[in-house]
């Protein structure tokens, strides 16, 4: 029996629009708005890096990924899972939508395995399994009108929280419930999504395949935090979700971005 | 139709305990092993007074509570729904006890008040009412073996968040689940129960009344925190809750400890 699954959107917010309060309250009005199931997965690392600095410990990023010893990974546990989740938990309550702020750890529901210290050591860092999510605990949620708004903290299932990519967790998480649902990955920033000239917001690439990706990236048009975020995205066409849309956080409603299309993995 | 009622446990466990890695530790195995449906509810304070002073804000402390301004609002909700939630949380699943982390705004499972600024303003500190507690909530987790475990941290449905008392939470969610469930309080410190000389661990008051607990208060013998952990017991028994106990960490399992009973109103 063929049947047609019903509609459930993965939207991650990053950090740039998480410390902006204007911002971020204009984007949960829109989140709110946004029709059917939905999952929300925020970042927050300018904000962990403006809290480094007050408590005196220091932001070492490598490629993009911050290393994670054990006070950095209490900072970002308290600035992530707590100050950054349960505010913008509050705020979609306030909306009338009914959130539910979430770590990996709660209910298991993203457990995730330690990164292997070679070539580099990240320290708490783990990575996530889409087959590991729990997707039946996420779906009962979302029978229920209870919406998961989940931080980038997981675990390892031995007792350690680990420090994870929003944007990977986004992955995983859509992944995770194409499986029972029609599944739209959106990938929301502050700019109108991949752009030609980082500068120019008319720039905008509407729609990429795998292959044009592979050739802005040999031109050096796509580079940085971009990488890692279109890898995710090209990861959770070939996976099974449906459409992914990299897009400024105030186009979420329109959806107007960057489209991500393909599966040809070869040419990536 | 008469229907018996399945037993549920609400624990709390103090900022002392929270304090210890090695009392903590000991205390989640035990309260792993707890037969029944239950639920945790954890302090921290000592944790957020320490984290206070390493980021330069002032503890201010008025009746045993900490007066809660913004930026002390932000350290608690960073170090109550942050740091100590999901370590417990990870913790707990590490031993194969499905938590799940919560505070009362996720899923609005316990709306608060924010309290009169008169006499006193304590700032963004709410109180929670146990007839808005969402139980129907907590039951669901319940019967799917989930383990909620709480913060202090709740919201007024505002968008605000709400600095909470960690022993009043645990008097509302009792309270609230007794209309559902055979309920049993357990209060947990550092020390073996209300004492006669809080130096003497053999000078345990095994069992007290409200009439009781009236005189040894007039006698000076119950003073500072100890009051309004007895008046939320009391309130507990009064509404609903079997029965409430107030123990060491260590003498969960055991159940050593005071016992209250009694719901003489006026003699209180």
């Amino acid at each position: 029996m063929n049947t047609i699954k019903e509609n459930i959107s993965v939207v991650k917010i990053g950090g740039n629009i998480v410390d902006d309060p204007d911002a971020l309250q204009a984007f949960l009005a829109d989140f709110q708005k946004l029709g059917g199931k939905k999952v929300l997965v925020h970042g927050g690392g300018v904000m962990a890096s403006k809290m480094a600095r007050q408590l005196g410990i220091e932001t070492k990023m490598v490629e993009g990924r911050r290393i994670t010893d054990s006070e950095t990974l209490k900072l970002v546990t308290m600035v992530y899972a707590g100050w950054i989740n349960k505010n913008i938990v509050a705020s979609l309550q306030q909306t009338g939508c009914n959130a539910i702020g979430l770590s990996g750890a709660d209910a298991n529901v993203i457990p995730s395995v330690r990164r292997s210290p070679e070539p580099i050591d990240f320290g708490f860092v783990g990575d996530p399994d889409p087959e590991k999510v729990n997707t039946s605990f996420i779906s009962q949620l979302a029978e229920h009108s209870i919406v998961p708004v989940f931080c980038a903290i997981t675990h390892d299932g031995n007792g350690s929280l680990l420090n994870t990519n929003a944007d990977t967790i986004a992955y995983a998480v859509a992944t995770a419930l194409s499986a029972l649902y029609q599944t739209t990955l959106f990938y929301c920033f502050e700019k109108e999504g991949v752009l030609k000239d980082r500068n120019d917001p008319q720039s905008l690439i509407p729609t990429m395949t795998p292959a044009e990706c592979k050739t802005y990236q040999q031109q050096g048009i796509i580079a940085d935090g971009m990488i890692p975020k279109l890898d995710n995205s090209f990861k959770a066409i070939r996976q099974g979700v449906s459409r992914v849309v990299i897009l400024h956080a105030q186009n979420l409603l329109s959806g107007k971005g960057t489209i991500l299309s393909g599966t040809d993995q070869s040419a990536y």
